[in-house]
């Protein structure tokens, strides 16, 4: 039980708001579950004129009811443009992040996965990892990458980074409770066959779960676990 | 609709009997509706004193009716010892696999994937491999790697072949076909959360098919496809 | 023979003016031969001052005369600046592409390869895998990479996405169509033994061919084939 | 410090005895320090007449002297043959590494590393993920696989699995152990700059522990991880 | 120029005869026209019954002959059976080649590709990374992988070491005796567009040299290069 | 001892001071000892205010002092500003290390690793890939990727391009004088277990040196070599 036993304060790193819960929600509301405190960070917000105020207001207000129903203690938002992310120095990207995590000095953190279709997942992703590294006396003792339907899944096959996961977190008394997270975001659910539906996270809890043996999962890609 | 469009003829060769159901059923049944011939071959039986005869021969009924069910023309039965292929010269499995070649003249093979854990499967691959390469005035025309719950999940991560699928086969109207046939294998089924359940079955094809945006669909790896 | 039996519209994506010959000239014959539509979009152009008007022009006709050779039935011209692309916004570029492909509606698009040494490649690559996202009610049912000579062969061995074809396209009898499609190239010609030549792009389709026992062959890498 | 804070039971598999010290001896002294129980199995020994008795005999009770040194509790000596593993079937092989495995029950297993060159590595990497999968009521939580040198570095770049490891445990406190239980091998020692020499490992240990800012540590690459 | 200025001394090992001379004739040649000195050793040789013993003298003086017209100084048959050679002990195959290596004491070897689909091609090469460490006072400075058509070429993309050259040699004033040296093996020689011919050889020729803008090239992986 | 052996010139591009002493210190020495010429270019400067004037003039002058000592003819100052190369266009980048190759006419280049965790050093590979194709008369014949301790090791195992040598450089007489040239770095140089310490550098030559049997080494991923 390695994650679980292993993390006292962790920080979920999302491009966007809805894939900390996509990825981790389950994760999460076991997180909190076990004493462990929980902040996310939410890195980009839409703007005008390709999102309209009241949309983002929407998606604000959603993030907020999904992170209260997993137990979340803090939501950062980092305000940087949706979909616009490569038009960022990255300098000042890795300069945000490693601010937010100097400020919650997790021990655990949960990042987007390089091999993502969307760009702005591949930057977060990278600025993670520079932001990672030991500094001011502090750094992460592990990082883990998450999968999220609609990005992870429609990477190129063998041409980009393949999500093969090594860590496998049992949430099968957490599923109904991601569930019901993702259910806040009602401006991004989508019906099935749509892999943003609540029947797909479903199913793939039930194929990650199968896969060890345990009726529900989270999977995730091991980056770094430094037993200090 | 490649794939299914292209296949006039089939082979479906599969290490154990069950792995075609487990990686191919629903294709089969899509394909024998399409109007296709599909031949099954299983390469290896249950030898004493590790498989009873009892057992062998209930298996043996149990993929009869599994490969009626899916309307499967012939079943091959290649005799070679289960869990000992290791043991067999693999220029002998290699010329087994390509006299069936030349006997059934597929336009299309079925294969189990090289990444799978089980060593019977990774010969199997390899043999097919080989018997694939144009001689005898024939070669099929394209392969296919497909993935067999209870082995392709159990590979170890990033230090074997990773299965990453870049063919999707829509199996809606197949996907019951394909849990009958698996339901025909009793002594094969296993309660959820074992991956060799039905449950974990249709969950996979739920993933499989909202990854691109179909109810449910069969995944597989595209080895090679040459047109003529 | 999947691609050429599968096609009816296809779309060909180059980053510049040449690209779509060296990669998919025989491949484009055959389908014209064969009844397909194809239609082809040229990304980039050249833009003072690094290039001049007149040459713009040039290639600009030599383009059209190339896909006239060819059967080509429309060549859309995205006009992003060439050797710039990563001064575009991807959100701009990934728009453009998205658009094209409304209008084209092809069932098959052919890419550059991710793995080519130019950014440009790499970009539009990456642009077209975000455009090919089911949304707003389509989606092509299959990607294809090929290969650019002068491109492809300057990559970084194991450091970066290998070129290994698993599709191949036998045009032995469209190899004169595309080599005349090439020299109608003038401005882009080079003798032998660089690689933009008409010898090595002879050479080129003896070797895809021979792999397979084929007299010339295009060769592909295949992205991603639905069968819906 | 998650693989030492969740592991209460170790096990240690060395397809020869000295590679258990070689990559795990300061992790098991640092687990052993913290309360877990190790123990260590040897798959192989030396067969006359590549060895003779007397080889034999001393190794073993190096093996034995390097063991209590460490504090492993027991050692479980499998007695394949040596440099001869390719020659056993592997159904006997993952069925001897089996039995071990439900007779000690670990929640933390160390395997060699699958790209090592010496075949008698990769077949033991083999078995023990085929023994790792749940059955008879019974899986390992998670499984990590350690470097040998002598035989990780001689593996071919780029051409087989690369060790690239993701977990780190600081063995600042133990280097002096590891260094004491690799000594007691006194038939295997050689003189630096051969890389079975206490000057290579310090160096390595300080290289690995460098590039996480600790004074000493070993690495590993995690091959699974359940939170059950 | 360095593997040309390097070489004194050098090894070609063939699993098969005509291996050596698909995969690095025209460097042989340059090689012995700079002034170095060539052995090649060829592993194998058919057995009856799958091959007859007129065929195999045949092709011994096939290789004599082919030899000669490169230059080689001694040719060393090894004699392990053909297509067999994974029913050989592979001590007894590394052994066998760590002592010719021994005897020739090379700086440069050139193997077989590990990824070629042949198995003797795999096992050869493993032997060769065995036979190459340092022991008895010798190890050769450099190993370069050779390609070799109907092997090198029927690999499963993506699912096995892809051969991605980093080596060019130019061999445009060797491309002829190649050519000859391959004809020399009229049992081996097949008509295009078969691999196996010398039109599909010199195209090979062709497009690796104008890859790096020489008429003629060899195309090589490197293992391993120590500058002692 | 090709790389030794077949370099006249060498060209070292480091993106920021001190990569190149990290790097290629000892084998700068070397070569230098060897009688070839060594040029090395510093891609990148600080800029305010990131920062100070007094802080870039300190560096310059390490650099100057460092050169000195490893016997390097001229150092090239690019001027790019530090940890900004993502603001540069790339056209501008590639440019600028083509007019210098030109100047420089390098046989050997050596350039950061593609994989390091620094932009920079992506970005500054990618654009010695792009310099390097034969233009304008001219080519290098070989270019080695080298490790720079402080950026090599952050990157993300199994996610991006693993640093795995194959080209290995003595430098035995030489770790002194690359000792002394990083310890002109004074204000780069860090306390161990900061990698960047002279002990780090020490550890991790004995360790490159103890894989291949002697005393200190540097290693290296060869690109490409070409022996024209």
């Amino acid at each position: 039980m390695s994650v679980i036993q292993s993390t006292r304060t962790a920080l979920v790193i999302a491009p966007h708001p809805d894939d900390e819960v996509l990825g981790c929600g389950g994760t999460i509301s076991r997180l909190v579950a076990s004493g462990a405190t929980v902040d996310v960070a939410i890195v980009t917000r839409g703007m005008p004129p390709a999102y309209t105020q009241e949309h983002v207001d929407q998606v604000h207000g959603e993030a907020k009811a999904a992170h209260t129903r997993l137990g979340v203690r803090n939501t950062h938002f980092l305000d940087f443009p949706a979909a616009q992310l490569d038009q960022v120095p990255q300098a000042e990207l890795n300069q945000a992040v490693r601010e937010l995590m100097l400020d919650v000095q997790p021990d655990t953190i949960f990042v987007p996965f390089v091999g993502d279709i969307h760009v702005d997942h591949k930057l977060v992703f990278g600025a993670a990892m520079v932001a990672s590294r030991p500094a001011g006396g502090f750094r992460p003792d592990r990082i883990l990458a998450y999968e999220t339907l609609s990005e992870t899944n429609w990477s190129a096959p063998y041409l980009s980074e393949p999500f093969v996961p090594n860590v496998f977190v049992n949430i099968e008394d957490h599923i109904d409770s991601k569930i019901e997270a993702f259910e806040a975001f009602a401006s991004q659910c989508r019906p099935f066959p749509n892999e943003r539906s609540t029947q797909a996270l479903r199913a793939l809890a039930s194929v990650r779960g199968a896969c060890v043996h345990v009726p529900a999962a989270e999977a995730f890609v091991l980056v770094r676990d430094i037993a200090g």
